[in-house]
């Protein structure tokens, strides 16, 4: 197989901020594989500093991984993904690039899409959330007024106006909140805000505590109505049989982990366990957030928006109307280039640069 | 799909005994689907009365199951098999026999091995243990001697002087030895034992107690040299959680289990517990021991040879030489009839009784 790969700046429609963090642009990386039949697949990293990455270290990693796919088969996807993984540990969305590249190949060579190839039904009544990053409360308002077709949001909270925030965008809208902290809260902000948040029509709160708080998950599941997930806390499928018992679900997210392989360990894990499974992403383009829509039907909740949030999406997909996710038709991931002149343009840039 | 069966009376080489019980004849069910394109799946029910299991409870299964699977799609895997679990949650032997032949089928219409379309390479270098039931010391050691090609013994223990027995055999054999108890001994029997067991070279220890004692294995596991493993502990995913630290590794079995999706969905979870996992079989014909084969790359130990035990296996599948297996070429599973006439002899058999 031959590997190449450019790197992809995503604009935001709006800047985004969450509780550790604001940007305007998401660096991300497309990734091509050709083997020797011409059967392609494209696959993407979404690089997130809190999990220590960025575009320089996934092309690091796909440089390095140019000789060791060279003579590879497609087909070998277990020692292909768990040589990867032995390799770059810490780079889970270089990987999950590659992962996502090579079961659109795969898709392709067998004719199937990628839903197919995994056992599952073609989804059909999948909802997805609907992102609302912090802001000012009349742009949050704004935001949730923009986003009036989707009825779940998945609000962004963890920081100190949060719950009065809750309050008045619960009076604009009744679509159900998930309450996203990304590690905002301390253990006394948790207990007093999980009680506000009650009859606020909250589904679930994810991540609430800093990573590794199990003590402190353990004793709020105690006492909370509302369902409480674990997102930043958990990378991969061994990091779950800590959580069980402390939490009620997890979020699984392609980039986290590494990609569609180890995305599926992780669902029959935390089944396993009785914990429910979110999947959600990144700000992604249509190439790998089609790649998580393919895994939908084994989840409970989908958070596939990261592409609905982006003004230059270079590919179409999975497509969102009033929050309901329709897979595209086709082979693998089903993905196309969003027009020529956006694909040929990357690939001059990529002949001309780094790739082979 | 159209679904029909017919019942498979194994005859075994030798009596066969273990700790509980003793038989001449493994009775099973084998199930032949053929999908409106005119391409079939062969697959294999191998009940055991431990699991509450026999061919009456399997052919009540299949009969049920003609009807479900009528307009089902067959590539729909996981809301086959999930919907079968929930109708049939007790029979694991039959809802394996119609998991397998949907993997044959599947390979067939995708004109791959089982092995490819799971994403594995085809084992190679996989080697079995060989089954030593139990019996008088003196067949006992004429049957390790006709063993002698067999670099790794399965020797099954569990009575009063197993521990004199497998010292006798060790005199008379260098093979590595796997103790198997199927839950013959008492904790202070296993603590005396193991500790002889240690200079016997003896690999592991399969299932020393009585279903459902994780305390005494806790304890055990402690102070044994030897590594634990539980086989009629475990039968699906969600029962490894509570073994984790208490024993080394698992036994998976499609028999026990339901089939190929269950088993992987094992392996997933037995993995992010860093337990061991060995993959085993009752007495059964080269169609799902060969089923069983296809899934060797995920796991550390190998034990199938059931179809080895027996003089009229129906199939010819993975075969087996000083213990090491080899695939069968061919899709699917890759399995064949032996001849003609026990596939037309069945089918006849098929067309005169129960089957559509």
């Amino acid at each position: 197989m031959n590997l190449s790969y450019y790197p992809l700046d995503l604009k935001l429609k709006h800047t985004f901020q969450i509780a550790r963090e604001t940007r305007d642009i998401q660096k991300n990386v497309v990734v091509l594989l050709k083997d020797t039949d011409g059967v392609d697949g494209v696959g993407e990293a979404a690089p997130t500093r809190f999990f220590g990455e960025e575009v320089k270290s996934v092309s690091s990693v796909l440089d390095q991984s140019i000789d060791l796919l060279k003579q590879a088969n497609p087909f070998y996807l277990e020692d292909i993904t768990l040589l990867l993984k032995e390799r770059f540990p810490g780079d889970a969305a270089a990987r999950a690039a590659i992962d996502i590249a090579l079961y659109d190949m795969i898709g392709k060579k067998l004719k199937i899409p990628l839903f197919q190839l995994l056992g599952l039904k073609q989804p059909t009544t999948t909802v997805t959330s609907f992102t609302i990053g912090i802001d000012t409360l009349e742009k949050m308002c704004k935001k949730v007024d923009e986003a009036k077709d989707f009825p779940i949001l998945k609000i962004k909270a963890g920081f100190k106006e949060d719950i009065e925030t809750l309050r008045k965008l619960r009076k604009i809208t009744k679509a159900i909140f998930r309450v996203d902290v990304n590690t905002g809260w301390t253990f006394h902000e948790a207990r007093e805000k999980l009680n506000c948040l009650e009859n606020l029509g909250v589904e679930l709160v994810e991540q609430p505590f800093p990573v590794g708080s199990i003590d402190a998950l353990r004793k709020v599941k105690r006492h909370a109505k509302i369902p409480i997930f674990v997102d930043e806390d958990i990378k991969e499928a061994k990091d779950i049989p800590a959580f069980s018992g402390a939490v009620d679900g997890i979020n699984i997210k392609l980039m986290k982990c590494g990609g569609v392989r180890e995305a599926i360990r992780m669902i029959h894990t935390a089944r396993a366990h009785g914990l429910k499974i979110m999947i959600g992403c990144n700000i992604e383009s249509s190439v790998s957030i089609t790649a998580a829509a393919h895994l939908t039907p084994l989840v409970d909740y989908v958070d596939l928006d990261g592409h609905l949030l982006v003004t230059n999406d270079p590919y179409t997909g999975v497509t969102v109307d009033k929050g309901r996710l329709t897979l595209p038709a086709g082979d693998g991931l089903g993905v196309s280039p969003r027009n020529d002149k956006a694909l040929s343009s990357s690939q001059d840039w990529c002949k001309q640069t780094v790739c082979p």
